[in-house]
């Protein structure tokens, strides 16, 4: 965790694709906008056109229009701009130095810090309140992860009313695809009031080993199928992130001992889970477990893939679907109740296929409570 | 238009969020990855997990493997990150500088000049070839219109099978709302594989008259209802963008004269686009116009309201919302054939309600080319 070196901080970015910008100023929008706090005052500067939305729909104890204040500043220099307008704000409230996030653009820095005044780069995560929740965020956390319960049922309803032939899974006459899934999933979420604006994942038999790989073509039966689904609130702007693993037909021993084992091994997480614990210890706890039970992460020399358990446990999530902190062996940091975090031990085997399992959880004072609530029924005959 | 300093440029960006990225890698994915051309080579740094995507999908000449290349410069230097991997690939590849775009992260940014490699800032628009279309790129635009038309389309069935009660809009027995009439443009546009992540303004009335507010409430009667649809094409991440202008119920002689005026100054706009014009002329001959039709542009002071046309014509449109060139006062350089811009004049006033039209376009060596195709119908009785 990096300290602000100055209390006031400087931000320039669309709130609508930086969450920072979406989380200091409660505001929706897809150009970015200058933010800025003085002195306790939280300021925007925006275009002409988002002036009036700007003052009722953002929590920015002032809203100036950038056109007035860039005319301000070109009655001296026609050549001035947002640089200029920092400037004569920071003047306006006698500030010297601005805290600025470590993507906060290279243009703008150079600009500002060429006019004397001091920005000092702040390290990720920038707004340190930002990785604990409010009770707020968590109720948005949870609305969005009932949008990934939504395409789970899709996804059941489909498979349940789905047949075998000739070796692949049909459904209304025709093979069924990924891309088929993947539709009936975006159409359920969107009912839920979300959008999969990051992706999604439907991903069958080897196909899911590549584990971003997002899955195309026929569903094989008897494969496991990773099903990942990580919507936006529309209304709230936050993410929700579960996935589960099915299959159409009949498991063999062996994808039921993996499903069984990556299962147990999210329970021993969610037990394992408690403030003042690191999110590294966390992970080693289903590393652990992963090599107890004889599954083995490593490059399969045959064929050049990474096999076994090769990411991370989780990861926070809020306004951006990956945040702080990190359940991975980089996730060193004392997790703290409020903190919201994804569990999603999975493993991964050419032939075998993969299998994920990814619930949310809120770091409580004692423990952790889940965010996300759908079944893990994963056999359809 | 800049002129970049260095023949090779340096990117670290997510490409699902930034258009130079998506553009110069063609690869999608939420989280920020490295990417740099050194020689006419173009290089991906990726993680792990996304290495064997990257390779299929990217159209990077090479992908490494982040960890790998951490776990290098790491050998020399525990603390060691991003900045030093990007001086090893520089010495590996014989470059002394890059040029990076204006949204570059300072953080970053300082690092790497700290390590003594020259990082010149392009300005927008960096790739100068981003801004003049492919055959491919019109084609995945034209496409993202075709989700624009499909909502519209919904519109258009809820409204002709929709009655008028105690001066609302009903349909299916309750009350018509923005937030329904959303809903079903989302879902149209979704069928048409496309979603709506920048958002979607259905704003009736006098809510059009803040013209970046996206609606909410009962429909009423009588009333202009402004149709802006800006969705992002889930296969390409282009963006169409159009919008309809429409009414339930009877117009009056004022509305039918806005909408008229409204339509009218688009198409005396469609005639003068052509290469070698600037957008600002463009610009002009709409504002000209509107102005010789008798509709003012002033804040009324009556209600502090900004009325009239007061937003630019249109603006690029692309891997972006809102991209070069502009067609508004500030569009200075000349057209050139394969632009691609939306038209959009309208006309916005408190009590009367807004109106605005919009298609987009490409130039061509002669005019333009409509690259947008729906009905002008608006009024539904």
């Amino acid at each position: 965790m990096a300290t602000l070196t100055s209390p006031n901080v400087l931000l320039y970015a669309a709130p609508n694709t930086n969450a920072d910008m979406r989380w200091f100023s409660r505001f929706h929008a897809s150009d970015p906008l200058l933010a800025l706090s003085a002195k306790g005052k939280k300021i925007g500067v925006v275009s002409l056109l988002e002036v009036t939305r700007a003052r009722k729909e953002s929590v920015f104890d002032e809203v100036l229009n950038l056109q007035d204040l860039l005319a301000g500043v070109r009655a001296s220099n026609a050549n001035a701009g947002i640089a200029e307008v920092v400037l004569a704000l920071a003047a306006r409230h006698g500030v010297n130095a601005f805290a600025v996030p470590s993507d906060f653009p290279a243009s703008l820095y150079q600009r500002i810090t060429a006019l004397g005044l001091r920005l000092d780069i702040g390290e990720a995560p920038f707004f340190r309140r930002r990785v604990v929740k409010s009770a707020g965020e968590i109720a948005a956390i949870r609305a969005a992860n009932r949008a990934s319960s939504a395409g789970f049922k899709a996804v059941e309803k489909i498979l349940a009313g789905s047949e075998i032939r000739r070796g692949n899974v049909w459904h209304g006459g025709r093979a069924l695809t990924s891309e088929r899934l993947k539709t009936a999933v975006e159409q359920a979420c969107l009912s839920a009031g979300a959008l999969n604006v990051a992706g999604l994942i439907v991903a069958a038999a080897d196909q899911a080993v590549d584990c971003h790989c997002s899955g195309s073509g026929v569903i094989p039966a008897n494969a496991l199928i990773v099903v990942d689904v990580f919507p936006r609130s529309s209304a709230t702007g936050y993410f929700g992130d579960m996935t589960r693993t099915y299959l159409k037909g009949r498991a063999t021993a062996e994808q039921r001992r993996l499903v069984g084992t990556v299962r147990a091994a999210q329970q021993a997480a969610l037990a394992a889970i408690k403030p003042g614990r690191s999110g590294a210890a966390v992970y080693k706890v289903v590393k652990d477990f992963f090599e107890a039970a004889g599954y083995a992460t490593a490059v399969n020399a045959a064929n050049g893939y990474q096999e076994g358990f090769f990411h991370g446990l989780g990861h926070g999530l809020g306004l951006d679907v990956h945040e702080e902190p990190s359940l991975g062996a980089r996730g060193v940091a004392p997790l703290r109740a409020g903190m919201v975090v994804t569990v999603e031990p999975g493993l991964y085997y050419l032939g075998l296929g993969g299998c994920r399992i990814e619930d949310v959880v809120v770091v409580t004072a004692t423990g952790c409570e889940l965010l996300s609530r759908h079944p893990y029924r994963w056999e359809f005959a």
